[in-house]
């Protein structure tokens, strides 16, 4: 039975979720629906984008993955496949897929057609276009047969989705802020975690002109009370966190923030 | 394999909605069960009849809908099973099915029995009545083996179901308010955005006496800023909303609230 | 299709459910995924016992349960794997599993061996190594082929979880305290609503030294107006309740809040 993972910020108190899965349903009845989330919040293709760079890797082989977090919706962003690995995304090209895109190994991009007439607003994409289409593809359709292939370069780029190295100043941005009030940050253990390690000088962050050290570790009980760590995460970026403490919270900074660590 | 979707006001936060899922998986291993939503306002039986009506031409023609928005629970209301164009629906008889019924087509109506010694609290009649019938049901079982036919008309209605059109004033109900502000009335988009475009006079409302011009459009975009817009929405009802801003907050108006429109 | 049912503290803001459901269907794809709830408030154990016990009587034979309540993760505290009544318990080993094992019937218990190298803070025990161990199970691996066997009273005892009755004086604890108010407490009914119904003597509680009478009675609207009642409620447990009112606020007791009942 084909997976399909769906990741929205539709929420769960408008029927838009359960319309989608009826349409998925109507289209493919063997189809095996799971919900990764429907609580990105609202508009956040980072977060979104992080969601499915971290979950991707525990899915099957199978796995077609539905993401609507669409904010241009009615607007012409185009509505695209990615194929990668045998797994299956579609989404709109706004950046959900940049974080995806960007691991190794090879990538196939289609454009999906929009209708020709789409003035109206009762058109709702995800379940109008993009569910009947994974719906296709869950029938076993060719992805060359729902849409036209494109160039992988032509893809949307989320400004925030990969950290940027200048001299010792290493500018990261936070993915996603845990219930905790850890922070994950853009950086991907691999490379991330080799190249701070191999640092000559101690570690330190500097936000709203105060100076943070900060200790690199493992697990988060082997940050020293009250201080800042920097922990290779469940996530697979690296997260900081404060030992018995909410680094958000502390340092101010949340989803979406710029953080510059130094490296010196 | 046959499709039941679930619709209460349980919420996620109590044992109610798992338990409603082993009871179904307990009679009919089969069944691809599937959430509609656990969000409606508790007794919100006029939320819980939009969500059926917009969303069961999304499901399959195989699709056993069980709702449980149940402000009756414990009195002697009726459990009724409603067969509509192939779907099913197991609800209380409180107005939930009052949208759907409402639709084009033949539509049967079937009474369960009570327990006959219903004066322990204990029952949950969602979980040990409605869900076990709908396991039956998935099993192949006849309606007319659940229990005897009684007649649509005896059906409770709910008043604020239906618009209500006297001379030039037109007065809706809004069936719920999206995230967005947007207010869905009750208003379906067939017959009434024919009958409203068909009006001679420019449209508008009244609300604490203040007057408000409204632009019939078709997209969101479409209205002039800061300016309401009544527009058919994907939900198959028409919606109004303000463009950039918030519909429910500026008319002071939500759920179950009243609308009169004037058509001239 | 074995069923897995899964309940944890994880809310549905961050994408570990999704990633536990992705690694299950790697290692499972038959599995048939419901979730029992993700919505346990954070690391509290004697909810999800009462989640666990109230809910396993309503699921098929052959479930599989998957806990993660996991204040302990980390520490060396032990995963083990249950069995009762054909249903399987995956679990920490830390009181989640303390209502469902005192249930009568007998109980094996296998402990899951930890990694040797678990210093490392990315790893998440419920995704890593509990949804592989639950995927085996689905599979048909023997429980002991995933660990020793170990005896029940090793495992971990809550200390709210069980009643204790000295002289006249009833301690019970809150379990669970619904959205309407009404206090779950750990007074299982059966035997505890036939011993309350022996004593002689009114029923009565106090509470930061105010006394309050009690009414014991099967259904909430025989609860006479503003008085507190003690209800065999759905979920298999007393329950205080107040007609038309709040037990919770009026109170001021919540979950695992300690409650003596005066029997005489």
């Amino acid at each position: 039975m084909p997976v399909v993972a769906l990741l929205t910020d539709f929420g769960l108190s408008d029927p838009y979720v359960g319309q989608l899965k009826g349409v998925l349903l109507t289209g493919a009845p063997d189809a095996l629906i799971i919900d990764l989330s429907h609580d990105i919040r609202p508009f956040d293709i980072l977060q979104a984008a992080f969601y499915l760079s971290a979950s991707a890797p525990h899915f099957p082989d199978n796995a077609l993955f539905l993401s609507v977090v669409d904010p241009g919706v009615g607007t012409s962003r185009r509505l695209i496949l990615v194929r990668k690995k045998n797994q299956m995304f579609l989404a709109p090209d706004n950046g959900i897929l940049g974080l995806v895109t960007r691991q190794s190994g090879p990538t196939e991009v289609w454009e999906l057609p929009l209708p020709v007439s789409d003035s109206v607003s009762r058109t709702f994409h995800g379940r109008d276009i993009l569910a009947p289409a994974a719906a296709r593809l869950c029938q076993g359709i060719r992805p060359g047969a729902l849409g036209r292939s494109i160039p992988l370069e032509s893809l949307v780029c989320h400004a925030r989705a990969v950290p940027e190295l200048n001299g010792q100043a290493l500018a990261a941005h936070v993915l996603h802020q845990d219930r905790f009030g850890n922070l994950v940050t853009n950086l991907a253990i691999d490379p991330w975690l080799d190249r701070v390690q191999k640092s000559h000088a101690p570690l330190s962050l500097t936000v709203h002109e105060k100076h943070y050290p900060i200790t690199l570790t493992t697990t988060y009980a082997d940050i020293p009370a009250q201080r800042l760590g920097l922990i290779p995460g469940s996530q697979g970026f690296l997260e900081l966190a404060v030992n018995q403490g909410n680094a958000a919270t502390i340092l101010e900074r949340g989803p979406g923030d710029r953080i510059v660590f130094n490296l010196s």
